[in-house]
């Protein structure tokens, strides 16, 4: 990672982070928030009060859980919250009571394909009950009565989320959305935020002042982001040159990019951050799902886009107890952070390159080029250099230029640093 | 048919028509007007003298024929004018007089790829004679002389054609132009006169007061679209957003597009209520072989494109006296109705759809999203509910929407108007 | 060759060419050039003094070289200057020693995929030496001591170019470029310095005056060109509307279009002079290597694109002694010839082509369209003519035109010529 090389122990967060009971309003949230600040001291926290009126939305009641669990007459007892947070289904209210079996398999949710698996499943905007097992438990019912046990509590309260600003020299900004309202799952979504801190880590720690200014937030999905928009789009309209959302980025299948419904400039600099790797998959906006929906909506139109590895909805573990960490190793975070950190240097060096001379610079006079020429391909570094000479006409932005010579952006990076200490390069800010 | 579903006998109307010796000018012209005239009593007829001259044109004489026929020695006749008015060349000069065999061959006109079918030839800008026979009966043609017999008439007249205009609360026109200079054949062209009429019909039928003015042409084509333009080529211009040529629209096989040299609105609006259609097939501008030829030629260019079925010169029947009702029937002319029907409708509901909230609305609250969430895909009326607002940015046309979210136009209609009802959508015209 | 049908001995002159010892200055530079003079006596000699700044670069030393071998103890000679100039590295310095055969073989280059070819080896920008064998010959070089001996001078002195200038009516001007510093090689490069040579008598012979001013220039390939744009290039900015380097274009196997960074005017007219050829290959300019690095380059940005048969690099023969006449044939010049011919020619019949009607004209009575009117296509020639009607709104260059059309550009001259005739269309100049 650069030259200082500095470990995010990025993996260690995320297990730390595993257990809480998180949802978009509540004590897990809250503490989740608080775990990330110990990491980035700068995180501020915004509350928003149930009732507020946020867009469209208003913001819920807050949910808060200690216990739940089915008991049948024989003593044994199923979906524990005690062992998994997914047993319950999300925002559930109370209730203690005996009911039949065909009464309790109406609020039982499986996901059918995942035999063994439990699902997740929330009941946001409407009261209900309900609770979570693998198929294969249900089948494995017995006839009788059950007592079912939800202790939880839904009243007015507050939804929180967090933000950090690190201020560059200019007003532009370079935007990182991710969601921390997921209870007990790895990739979707404790990968983000813990992702999301390493890079809030990284810029300070390898700028002593950054030229464009930054802005993370760690939002529960939907409900937060439209709630911070509600208070913040005017500026962040203003400001903000390109956006990210971050969602699950932690696993080592594929690298995904969701295009914004325009190709904007953050379009173009994941693209060509992901130039040249492996299992690059490419999704129109038309398969959107995570808050890219209300940064992208009409009237706010912010240039953000979505970058994932297993794209959510898409990996056979989503949304269940089996999104865990043999699904989110340290290296899959390292390769995700690897990819922002490029576009975050991208954007730091500057993004119009434009030669310093007319023609073709004589490079061999600076050791740049091979002394005696014969027929045949120049070497790639060579190569590289020369062509990002020959696109760097001050118009084209980096990331386009590595698309035309179909050039890693990390690549671009090296050459573009090498030819500016040889004086043959400037290059502006947007 | 929308609301009243109210049925027009398309088919009746086109085996009314079909037995009338229809031309470029003559009585058959003019009956096939009166017909029409009968269906839309607000058809006006426009009349052009011969010599008049039309922008590089000039109107012919005017062409009426009573008889013909070729008839040898032996008394047994051929190529009765009586038994098919595709049997004499259209626009032939009059004749009466013996002739040997070798001469009547050279004004015999066959179609070799189709040995027992009578092909339809004209020669209407060249005096000249001539008789359509099959190929198997010009090779069944005995020895000897020949009195061959045209009872027509070339002399100035004048060449008739008709329009209808409904006025609209905006002076922005929608166009459609069709031919009626064909003998007896049911999809080149009756299908595209007998279609014109009952979209004509329907507009009134279903809109007290259409927000675009409507302008349907009856003509015969490349002299009758070139004699109207050179009236009225200027008013078209300023008012006409997307027009339409009908031909070819009565047979059951594909949907045919021929592009206009520049993707218009027009283009658009067909492409979209072809989505979803079995069938398609795109034509290049290069394709183009009716009046579209005139509508969008240089210095003209209006925003015209063209719709068939089975295209013109691409099915085996065209020009042939098997271009008969075997071809054309009730379901192919009214699958053709609702592609345009579509077309109207989204004019009339407005071309630019836009959110009326900031961020998506929350949906599940006018119980327009499923309450429980679980990971998997949206059914999907939910999803094309969504990808409509995502896209309704109230600059995209809801064509482009279509296409942008591959939907076809009349679910469009269905999306935009619930989501109109819930006022979540407002809607501007062009 | 149009109406002259005037025979331009390129292969003739290439032979003569051939023997001339060229390099990127020196003595068969210059007599290189004054054969090109005797060709076109309107060529004007350019002179740079060693160590001018142009742009980055300085103007190297002049190289001369009278004799150069290597000699064995035995007394054999190998890599005799006197059998082939291919055989001394370009600007060796000079040298006369005995050296041990293992310092010897680390100053022999040879080409290891074609064991039996000397390839073409420079050191321009840095002093040393060199000989060049084929690898066969270099494995039976014998054990023990060989002299090297090189009789070259390598001090200030000139280098040559040559330019011609042919004034039109208009400034706007079109460029060729093309380079004279290979030694001994037919493809690359004596076939565009002799094609050039011909195209410069053709535009001399078929045009009084010419519309547009022509510039045509034959340099050493980089420093050469780098030294004319940077004493000429704000005056070739403001005036080239369309310019062509033209390298390899001898062969007869392929023809090859490296694009410019932008697809331009000079782009689109080499397109539409390709259409219909066989073997036809477009490279990215991402493959460049001529001169187009430096017409292209940023700041400079001429409308430039290159024409080559087989594209230097791409066949085997490239940058050794196989490239010979065995490679370039007069018929491969002609055909390269005819490709470039009508460019000119289309650049002198004017751009923009705009039809003199309203709506389609009436062919039929120019003779121009078939009297009888059946169903089925067109011949070709009256398609040619009504699409290129149709596509003549006066804004769509012919180059354009051709490429909407899929029309080879001799055609598209052809019926434009034969529409003019006619007074149905009239053509603008750029």
């Amino acid at each position: 990672m650069d030259i200082k090389k500095k470990y995010y122990p990025m993996l260690k967060w995320a297990k730390e982070l595993f257990p809480f009971c998180r949802s978009i309003t509540g004590k897990g949230l809250r503490d989740t928030i608080l775990f990330l600040k110990k990491i980035n001291t700068d995180l501020k926290i915004l509350s928003f009060k149930s009732g507020e009126k946020v867009f469209d939305w208003y913001i819920p009641d807050e949910w808060n859980i200690k216990d739940s669990f089915i008991k049948h007459t024989s003593g044994k007892k199923y979906a524990q919250f005690s062992k998994s947070n997914l047993h319950i289904m999300g925002y559930s209210i109370p209730i203690d009571r005996w009911i039949s079996k065909n009464e309790l398999l109406k609020h039982i949710h499986t996901q059918k394909n995942l035999p063994n698996a439990v699902p997740y499943v929330t009941t946001f905007y409407k009261k209900n009950w309900g609770f979570c097992l693998s198929e294969d438990e249900k089948k494995k019912l017995p006839n009788g009565k059950f007592k079912v046990f939800i202790d939880s509590n839904l009243q007015p309260g507050v939804l929180n989320l967090a933000e950090a600003k690190l201020k560059g020299r200019s007003k532009k900004e370079i935007f990182f959305s991710t969601n921390i309202c997921h209870p007990s799952m790895a990739n979707n979504e404790l990968s983000g935020p813990v992702l999301a801190s390493a890079l809030l880590k990284y810029i300070k720690n390898n700028y002593k002042k950054t030229y464009y200014s930054y802005r993370f937030i760690f939002v529960p999905e939907t409900i937060g982001s439209i709630a911070y928009l509600s208070k913040k789009y005017r500026e962040m309209k203003k400001r903000i040159i390109a956006g990210f959302v971050l969602s699950c980025v932690g696993d080592e299948r594929n690298y995904s990019h969701i295009f914004s419904p325009n190709y904007n400039l953050a379009d173009k600099a994941l693209s060509s951050a992901l130039i040249g790797l492996k299992n690059v998959k490419k999704y129109s906006y038309l398969e959107r799902g995570s808050d890219e929906r209300q940064y992208c909506s009409p009237g706010i139109d912010l240039p953000v886009c979505g970058f994932c590895r297993s794209k959510y909805g898409e990996y056979p573990e989503y949304h269940t107890d089996r999104d865990n960490f043999n699904v989110v190793t340290q290296k899959g975070l390292e390769d995700s952070f690897n990819v922002i950190k490029n576009i975050i240097n991208a954007f730091e060096i500057g993004l119009f390159p434009k030669t310093r001379t007319l023609g073709e610079p004589q490079l061999s006079k600076r050791n740049l080029y091979p002394e005696i020429s014969k027929g045949g391909t120049l070497d790639v570094e060579t190569k590289n250099r020369i062509d990002m000479l020959a696109y760097s006409d001050g118009k084209t932005n980096i990331f386009d230029i590595c698309k035309k010579i179909n050039l890693p952006l990390g690549q671009a990076l090296l050459s573009v640093k090498n030819l500016k200490k040889f004086k043959l390069l400037k290059i502006k800010y947007l």
